[in-house]
């Protein structure tokens, strides 16, 4: 998507040869005419599923799911990462381990969200080593909704967890995939 | 708002005198063409603003302020509340002290995000003591920037913060405005 790798390029700040900021116009500052293409795009890929229900984690996948549900016309459910006295006790739990706090933590979504007759599509900003990914897919599993596949705004492919969740079955596609941020030049596979 | 009120009264649930809880729609699934009509209620509100930016506060403000930002034209910045490593070191803060929580904490925005030409509208789910929108208002002060006012989907009036708010001439306006939600029942303000 060549509006989105432009951004990346002229927007995008690199930290090491893992880090990508995009602070800019995704993660802090939300660039919203770029959220709607971002939200036109995966209703391209994804139009002929059937999709019911869109299902991100908080933080930031937020604004792109509910930018995105416009698209497709259905509601959006974002797993909780926080501990809050609000949430329903009954959950559907994912596991996941962040590398960058380097600590196990939960996504929770209320049963009442996600009926096992859902066609759920996943979105985020960011498929690195897939954990985040792999956790939602976890609590659509555990619902025993149908997975459609997972939509994310940028790949960092040369992490592998994008391939890895691939060659498990899961349709994943990548708005702008990531070969390599070496040098602080980064070079995209798309 | 009427479309606001009868899904609140419809799908909310009131927990104590206190608590409402709208995960059903605003804060864990979330209902996009209704987030689309409060965003249209906003731009009919503050249209003659001259507005440039939105700020809000993650996590439940970033999907109101997304959707609001499309009817306005401007980016949304949303105040970080985590500690991120990737967050920019020069950040403007807002002190919160949360009541469900019983602790302090900072609301963090990038001054990169921020400049002092910005004519800034804040919009927030709920507005009970005031707290979260006093933080914001912290931080377009520090910012320099001109605090337009704030617009937030539900006050509860009856906890007094909006009114507090108001009296120091901040122009709060909210879609529905709860006046006492007593055994059970919900009376609105409007």
């Amino acid at each position: 998507m060549k509006l989105l790798t432009d951004k990346i390029i002229k927007e995008g700040r690199i930290i090491g040869d893992h880090i990508l900021k995009v602070d800019h116009f995704l993660n802090h500052q939300l660039d919203v005419p770029l959220l709607n293409a971002i939200g036109k795009a995966f209703k391209e890929i994804f139009q002929n599923e059937s999709i019911t229900k869109i299902l991100t984690a908080e933080v930031s996948g937020i604004a792109i799911a509910a930018i995105t549900a416009q698209y497709f016309d259905v509601p959006v459910v974002f797993a909780k990462k926080t501990e809050s006295l609000n949430l329903d006790k009954e959950t559907y739990e994912g596991n996941v381990y962040s590398y960058t706090r380097q600590r196990q933590y939960k996504f929770r979504v209320s049963k009442h969200y996600l009926p096992a007759s859902d066609r759920v599509l996943i979105i985020d900003d960011f498929l690195a080593k897939g954990e985040a990914i792999r956790g939602l897919c976890e609590i659509v599993e555990s619902a025993g909704a149908t997975l459609v596949g997972a939509g994310v705004v940028i790949e960092k492919h040369f992490q592998g967890g994008g391939d890895k969740l691939r060659a498990q079955g899961l349709n994943i596609q990548a708005l702008a995939s990531i070969a390599s941020m070496k040098e602080g030049t980064i070079t995209f596979l798309h």
